[in-house]
């Protein structure tokens, strides 16, 4: 069944709280790299203003393959990381913010889907580690954002739970629902905050939801939110559990992060995950308890419809994007080649331990970091 | 925008005469099938009907990625496809050629671009083998294109070349140029006609400019671009030559074609070839005496940006999107780890080898053709 | 210098308390299955009896590697083993434990190697779990042992302490000195005894030397043996470390061993260590304060040439085998082919990825046993 | 033994007319290297005198493993060979050759096996190109073997079919059999001379079975067999057919040989093909008309036994080392884990593809010669 239907806007809290599965979107910037509007190493959202029609584009293939949630453009959107950048000369950082409010909302309300105003990671922590410089900053985002009409927000992509929780104190003086996405791995944040205390302070801090996003596959990232949930537990806490990892496989570097693997961020091609993997993504993540799933980058729509259809029979739907998608391959029963045809069946397809097409190419590599160091430092002694 | 400048729209045939590079675009139904649009299977194009929107956008980042010419979404839009498909039920394969001609052209003229109205292969050919009913299905089609402003045809995605033929001398007789494009490997086609001969009877036919698409990955397209060359300069014919490949890794595959892969159509990703693999072909193309350079499937807006960038010197300008790539990683200078920024020089994306992060997949599967018995049989004896 | 000279004959604990290294000999059983004389899955050692003139060739090609230890081919050759295992219908396991001594003895006499009387685990443990019928086992093996002329004994391929502390017990009523090596990961042994605890009770069972032998690869089994130290000096206690690891990468079975991997037994040759990474491993054990290095299943005589070599400095002389062997290939420097010849040092052979020449086939399999789960549970929460 | 039997030695032209398959030794260089006894490099034989015991062991296992023929010790042993090597200093070629025919002897009169004096290329060849020079060698070399008693002569590892030719004249003076393999590749000798007329000519120049050796892996070396058969039938010459090709997967070498890789020779574990590959080979050799199947270097004892083991109903019994054999794994039977007792049974192994173990390295290499070049000339025009 095709049927986004009758069902109003309701907010995140009554959703989760309802026990719905709520789906997130994919990686904007990333996916705008490929198509030409945003600058690999720079990662500036100048495209909100620079060009609207690519990024309300992408947010419709979102809120079409399923997306509940649509996430404003505003990555790395504080003043002083599009100062550092240098990209951006004539466009201020809340042109920006409006702008990407104003997108995301425009499409949202093609649907009932929700609008997340987002904050991420500043330079000025790590240079400055002034708690008060950095809630000026956060504080700036968040105004630009409540003059526009947004549901929720969402701090992302921090990697010291302290930064996240500073984020966190500031958003809630909005009075709005938070939700607080660390990248980091099992084994914790940059100070060795371990996952489970990390959620435990995100909570205390305020937030709603808590989960991680980005730098780690998606089955690592399960791992990650499971020990979150864990520590929550343990500490009588409770929160709603939101994942949003990478659309790569990158097996080696689940401690620092793909940033450290040779192939970031011009050869990625290789590791990018498929929309079966992402069945088995969607699933695991379900049966941990996570009820906000979507994906960062790398996750392109079709990854996020796959979430959506993984998880139809929970939902109660499919999403509008199913309606150019046989599930499991059954569109392929029509195929003029018989052995074509055959793949038209979900154990074909989840079974597939699919080529490089590269034999010159290994199948890991050396991170940056020295993890086998930190590997050996993990074995119980 | 970068140095687009004042350059008039000047036609396909007068570009190609003034030995000037045209950079083709790329492809349309795989990258609108992950944008969740198009039916993979089915392949049809009513999106160009039903969502504008998507394919304007993707026309638009073609455009803003190099394009010379935007081809119209009009693959398998000939009736009888549609037909048997049973995927559009309201909609005409007219309104579809119509309204996809109506979107090349209003991106196009955005800039200086030409529109391309493409043709391919026809059910009808294989089932009736009659050359009536099938130069109707393509008379028909070029109809619909000429009630619109198209520049010029391109017949492309045919593995017959009987066919090619028939479609060219119903094109030629609208007086506009027409390319075609076979997708066959360099053993020829699937009656065994080397590629050679192939190109001597499409250029008898009438065609302006003829190469290969599709089906068999870049390098392995020049060469057989090559043979259709020499085949023309022992008959003594001259045309200019067009390539638009695979944008993947295919080893496997190269008599026939990628959907043997056990990976067509879901689980392609692993073969993806990178930005950096895009500047070797580029150039083995142009060095080929190859000066129509686009994609086919896999290609996405970044690839042709490559094409574009491989060959700026040779057309004295890079694409608008430029503006948001530093060339060979150059803008990677700025990032903030180290190791990262070491790879803002093209030696290092030029000699990477990335590793596909799937430890338990291979690099080579077995197509579902006897491929290894015509390898064989491909020995001198 | 190939020096093998002047220096008689000293006991293994002389050696040891020296500070000297000692090197072990390789693998028999694996070795003779491919020479022919050994039945995989029986793997019973009644070559000793049958074919002598292949085991004393096998002790003589390890003995000019450098071996300063030959083992008695006396592997599962306990009576319940050879009795289950049907293979050997007319010699009896006292017959073959005699005839493996004197094999052992007369080569060592050759030089000045020592003789190891080997037990390996036996059926009963698991099957009846009685220390009187286990111990009776040992000390008839044992007894057999004592009619001849050895210096030593060795347990090994125990993978339960347990057991393993029986059988030190037994033998050390001989008198001699006992080394017992456990094949076990460092999660510890079949029961979860981890491995510091699983020294602590080999040493307090009267074990002189302890460590670790086959079912993993060379790094893994360092590690394991570290684990080992750690539990003896928390312990205060002290006992010679020993280090017989697989002569293959198996990065996949650390936990279970490499049973469990698909190729085991027949399929293990992709696997091989090449000398190169032997190099690397007898640094590192060294490094880690082990002074008995030597290895098991896979490894052949140029491996343990290569320990002999990398440690010709720490042991103040090259193995008679080394005569035939440029030290880091540079006997290559005479070959006829230039880029042959540039392969004749250090650093091209330490720094070489080796390919498999296989394209179809994977890096890394599913082993049988569900190791993933086991991984998921090792990270800390 | 099994099933032996009554037969007596028989001339190696008897057993080849009369259609027995004649199963030939493996490779003796690489294994003595890996035992301690050749230098990588050299490759010279000197082992013969200096260490008779390792020979003779050698021989044995190749006997026991099902060999017809042992082929004498003498590769690379002319005096212009062993000069430049300088690795003997005072044994002569002559004192090596004839050692080498006793060991040979010695062994094969265990049995009924024949024993192949056999010579190789030689530097002079190629440094004087001199009939006269070349000759007077292969001449000298003759005159040892025939002090003693061989049954026949082997000329191998020859990529000049004129060097090849010169040995055929000189042997054929003796009035005994002679066979001649070359390291060739389906595209000829080193001069271009394709496999058909390379096989013409040393028809011509008195071979009685011709073939290939070394250099090519299995079904590499079985094409360019096919192609020296077809050359034969076409000038209507009869000759027996004869392969010992390279116990390792080498797929990116198969024209220049496995010296241009870079694993050569000292990282060739990855490589090497395992029991159940040698089935296919045999099968395939067997099915191509070739009656005499060897292998060289990396064909170890039990790759022999394997060839021994396909063609067992075709020879009508099983070779000695068959005891120590369970025919694909049925010994494994008895194993005490399920799933090694699972692997039991032919359909397991023949599908297996084994893994490598080492997920940083690549499935194949670029060799040092520009194959890749060659490969693309390749494509017919």
């Amino acid at each position: 069944m095709i049927a986004m239907g009758s069902k109003k806007r309701r907010g995140i809290l009554e959703r989760l709280n309802a026990g719905e599965v709520v789906v997130g979107d994919g990686g904007y910037v990333m996916q705008l790299e490929r198509r030409g509007y945003v600058k690999a190493g720079h990662w500036t959202p100048e495209a909100a203003v620079e060009h609207p029609e690519a990024v309300r584009q992408l947010h419709r293939e979102f809120l079409r393959a399923g997306a509940n949630v649509l996430q404003t453009f505003t990555f790395y959107c504080s003043e002083d990381k599009l100062e550092i950048s240098g990209n951006v000369t004539n466009i201020t950082g809340a042109q920006i913010n409006e702008a990407a409010c104003d997108l995301a909302r425009e499409v949202a309300n093609e649907d009932d889907a929700l609008v997340a105003g987002c904050v991420s990671k500043t330079p000025c922590y790590v240079k400055s580690h002034s708690e008060a410089e950095v809630k000026a900053i956060f504080k700036k985002q968040m105004d630009d954002f409540l003059k526009k009409d947004i549901d929720f927000f969402i701090v992302e992509f921090v990697d010291h739970v302290e930064e996240a929780g500073w984020a966190v104190e500031v958003l809630k003086t909005s009075g709005k629902p938070v939700g607080a996405t660390l990248c980091i791995s099992p084994h914790g944040d940059m100070h060795g905050v371990p996952p489970g205390e990390c959620a435990v302070r995100l909570v205390k801090a305020g937030a709603d939801i808590v989960g991680v996003n980005c730098h780690l596959d998606p089955l690592t990232c399960i791992r990650t939110v499971k020990l979150m949930k864990e520590g929550l537990e343990k500490a009588g806490l409770k929160a709603h559990l939101m994942i949003q990892p990478l659309g790569f496989h990158t097996p080696e570097c689940n401690l620092g992060g793909y940033t450290s693997l040779p192939e970031y961020p011009f050869a990625m091609e290789t590791r990018a995950i498929t929309r079966w993997d992402i069945h088995k993504y969607a699933r695991e993540a379900y049966n941990a308890g996570i009820r906000y799933i979507g994906g960062c980058c790398g996750f392109e729509p079709y990854h996020i419809r796959a979430i959506a259809e993984e998880l139809a029979a929970e939902r109660g739907f499919l999403p509008p994007a199913s309606e150019k998608h046989g599930l499991w391959g059954a569109a392929l029963e029509m195929h003029t080649k018989p052995w074509v045809r055959a793949r038209a069946r979900r154990e074909y397809w989840e079974n597939l331990l699919p080529a490089s097409g590269r034999p010159k190419c290994p199948s890991m590599a050396t991170p940056e970091d020295d993890y086998e160091k930190q590997l050996k430092s993990n074995i119980p002694t």
